[in-house]
């Protein structure tokens, strides 16, 4: 939980299609947002949004309807709309760029996320009660995102802001340079064991297994396992009669 | 366009809905991806994909099918698989700390973003193809993406990552996927040969290997000698009697 990320609002002004405002719920599940407001929605059934957005009773439960964009943008410190409309009067930033800004002003308040009709975005009116533009990178050449997409980006970006990357996973213990050096020892007398080194060149050879091996950074257990087979191939070939 | 960007492939294994799949094609355009590889689609129809991704003709026109996963990768230099599915063997990155390192790879030939079925994901058998793993940070209580928002956020970073400096020192060229299968194939049948799998469970022994290689990144060179290894041990055995 996030106090910051609980203040921002995603405000959907005028959505058309039922199934764009339960992508927008799965979305904003799925990047750690709660707070949901609709403007004049043209459909509008949290039963059947549920159905589409599984687990997001708790979302759908506080989301709130309002008769006008300045109703829903009335409590909000900041606005942003996002928009591919060019504005000059209004500064223009990267969610990536925005994000932490954002963020730091939920201090203040619920801070609103608008986002305009499918069909045709949001006005000059609309944006006219932004304090500022979202505009996200794409191909300029296929540039139009459909509303839950968009919605996605913006909270990924937030998310992301937010929290720090996963750590990576806690690797097991590494192998040591000795049980590395077994291995190796282990491993040239099963290939002169096989006859290998009769078409091949012993050094270069065990010099390619060297590097493959340290690149792979093998765990401890991993260069046991290796061990095995090389010191098992040799047993085979005892057991069997051939050394 | 970027040379480096043309070389992702995005791999979708089983896709069940053909608007899943127009979902993917329309965030490829939006993040100037351009091929589309598709495993076993259970619904596929490029017309009806361009009537709801709309002006994706090109890309549909160069979307290849593929009987096996195999194939569709078999010419991939790297491969990295979306899932939230634990691993410990591979590594595990975020799309953000992964784009520059995936775009220098193109350098030396097409990369495979792999993603599995909308139902369950990839597999553990698919995984094993895989160099890496992407984890798409989400919030941990609500982590199901559906899969053109899977796609749409792994190609927003390979977006925003830019042009990637040229490559350091050329390397020599990877080993493609159809090498690296080849290599697991011949080691399997050897460690068979050599009575190996009587002491130690055959899959997880696999896996271990497969991981380790898939880690270390050899050369067709290395991959070559590996196998001639797996090979001459196999032959050796036949040569003087033992199978």
């Amino acid at each position: 939980m996030s106090a910051a990320r609980d203040q921002m609002a995603v405000v959907l002004h005028r959505p058309q299609k039922l199934v764009n405002i339960a992508g927008v719920v799965r979305a904003m599940k799925n990047m750690g947002l709660r707070r949901l407001r609709l403007v004049q929605p043209a459909e509008y059934d949290p039963y059947d949004i549920a159905g589409i957005a599984h687990r997001s009773d708790d979302l759908l439960a506080a989301t709130q309807i309002f008769d006008t964009l300045d109703d829903a943008l009335a409590d909000c410190v900041y606005v942003v709309g996002t928009s591919a409309r060019p504005h000059t009067l209004l500064r223009r930033l990267t969610p990536r760029a925005a994000a932490p800004d954002l963020l730091a002003r939920a201090a203040h308040g619920p801070v609103a996320l608008l986002f305009g009709p499918e069909d045709n975005g949001l006005t000059n009116a609309d944006l006219d009660r932004c304090h500022a533009l979202l505009q996200i990178p794409t191909d300029p050449g296929y540039a139009s995102l459909n509303l839950a997409q968009a919605v996605l980006l913006v909270a990924y970006e937030l998310w992301m802001a937010g929290d720090p990357p996963p750590p990576a996973a806690p690797a097991q213990p590494p192998a040591s340079a000795a049980q590395l050096e077994r291995l190796f020892a282990t491993a040239e007398e099963a290939l002169w064991a096989v006859e290998f080194f009769k078409a091949h060149l012993a050094e270069g050879m065990l010099r390619t297994l060297r590097s493959l091996a340290h690149r792979a950074e093998p765990s401890a257990r991993e260069a046991a396992l290796l061990t095995a087979i090389c010191m098992e191939t040799i047993n085979y070939l005892r057991r069997t009669g051939r050394q």
